[in-house]
């Protein structure tokens, strides 16, 4: 059977969970609309948070990738339509590595637009009730650092694997008690979310 | 048995439907710690809102008051602790009143606080996960007019009845779609909360 | 000449200035409208914060009281109609006390609506092209706590003392090279804000 | 002597003033470190914000070119790095044009950086006192369609010239009475913005 990849990130910034990797592991294992979720967890640090997607690709084989990652603030799900190749962080990563104005690969263009059906992810979450969009930044912290290394990796070296990066809000879990108040949205709906990606995504693959 | 009076709002401002008239439907009837729980649905209107909530107060002959209404932007379930004397409309009511920098009740107290425990309703919320939190304003819309409306009537004729306001967010349908990008809580998430926050009400009137 | 009472308040929340103190050292000594400006600054710590406001009141007797304080994230200048009796600190005050769910004044009533005509302090900001609107809500920090306290202390001392509170955004000095973004307006802007409110308030005092 | 091109835009979404228009005429004929400054308004109108951009560049032969725009909402001065191939309008453009999902050139590359240097203009501007950051999202409206539009005109045709965008806030007269409040920035302040950003493009000229 063919594989997808869902890959969640460790937690950061302070937070004590990170709701992509509770998402990515609970569809973990699960087959969906014909495709095999394959999961892993990416550190939140430069440079590894590539590497360790690369090598899940290399042992997935997978026939599309999607990276998820929590965005702090956001209210929806945001179906990511481009990665930029700018390393701009606004706060140090996991190891403390705090980067300013610098590419992700030199030399590399300047963007890449996701491979998998944005528009339609969005337009099919919203159908079914669960707030959504089609996000044109995906920001220049270690989401759009995997994002962008994962498409320049695969264009340069499987170029029929799709992929594309979904931002999530908290979860309730990080909102209750918050001060000041912050937008959340339940772990199920998320999780909810992410299986519907993955079924436009597979749709687009069977044709 | 003793009732409690749950109070919800009709659709306003372009909205198709008002989740604090769907959450206190789905409440009614139901036996929560004790008390039986009543519900209405409040007019957009003013005076009139004030007046229907009176009515329904006269009918149920409640121990409690808890009216609910739609805090489109909020993130939580914000426990009202006070309502002020003014009426200052950011858009018209539902029959075209817009009304600014005018008293609820000429010659009434500047501010009733609410008479439920409001600090310890959010703070039950939060350590059962929902996002919520003490509000010290309950704005200058429909929301305050019957929030004070109804502790003055309260305070005059039947004092030792509680009141209180809750103020919940858009919903899963209202946001889905919506641009800009709105924050929302699925409605079970709602209903759950104002199940604690009644339960919480119910402790307090038992002791 | 009669007095008009200006106070700041000394920085807090990490920042260098408190552009509220910056704002009323500009007007000091000036003569607005017949009225001679007298300032003060206050400390960020509960209780002293009132005991120093009072202090200065006994001291320049004026006609007027305008505390001015600083509310990080507000877009423009917020005339505060109402002072609630609460104090629940999100961050602890300058001496590190961080009180929750308090009154201002034990046994006090639940709020008090400024005296300064507020209404008409806004609608000639705008007038002046100055954003400006009347608030509802004044927090439950140092500020709300000063307005509350001073608006206790003068209607049980000093019936005839009108009293108001304006909150004021960040000034570009502290929102230049802030992350996340910060609203701010010119201090310029603030001061000559704050001299159109004290003649409002000056003509009220001429009737 | 070199001369530099400002655009700013016709006002759009209800507006009756565009910041960026009024900006970009306070600048036009004075010289700025050496540089002419040229300036001209772009309509609000899909293909036809492009044309008007190169038939000024045509007429005026720059060697820079700097288009500005209003962004209602932001806070500060944003440098845009980034313009992407794609045309999704929130509201309808003045022609009543509202394009979804649409490249802004069939067949163009995802995305152009600024070739101005943005980084060093937004540090510029934060040591001057000025807000601003460098934005790595422009929009998907006809402000992000002129950028990309002029990037993808000269990198084909005068790849010698520089360009680049800067998003610029409301200011005061569109924020004074909005309901609900806005963020603004005094023109003089955004004046003074632009007028160091050109001189930033100027000394990264005379290398």
């Amino acid at each position: 059977m063919s594989r997808i990849l869902l890959t969640g990130f460790e937690p950061f910034g302070g937070e004590k969970v990170n709701p992509s990797e509770l998402a990515v592991k609970q569809l973990e294992g699960k087959t969906i609309a014909g495709l095999e979720v394959v999961a892993g967890v990416l550190p939140v640090v430069t440079v590894k948070c590539i590497d360790e997607a690369v090598k899940l690709i290399e042992k997935y084989e997978p026939v599309a990738v999607l990276n998820v990652g929590q965005a702090g603030g956001r209210v929806e799900l945001s179906i990511e339509k481009v990665a930029i190749n700018v390393k701009d962080y606004r706060i140090p990563d996991n190891e403390g590595n705090q980067i300013r104005y610098a590419p992700v690969v030199e030399g590399g263009p300047d963007a890449y637009f996701a491979t998998i059906p944005v528009e339609k992810i969005a337009d099919s979450l919203v159908e079914k009730v669960i707030p959504a969009s089609v996000s044109y930044t995906a920001g220049t912290y270690c989401c759009n650092e995997v994002f962008y290394g994962v498409s320049h990796y695969l264009r340069n070296n499987k170029p029929g694997v799709l992929n594309g990066f979904i931002h999530i809000p908290f979860i309730l879990e990080q909102a209750a008690g918050a001060k000041p108040p912050r937008a959340s949205m339940p772990l199920e709906v998320i999780v909810k979310g992410l299986e519907i990606a993955v079924e436009v995504v597979a749709e687009g693959l069977e044709k």
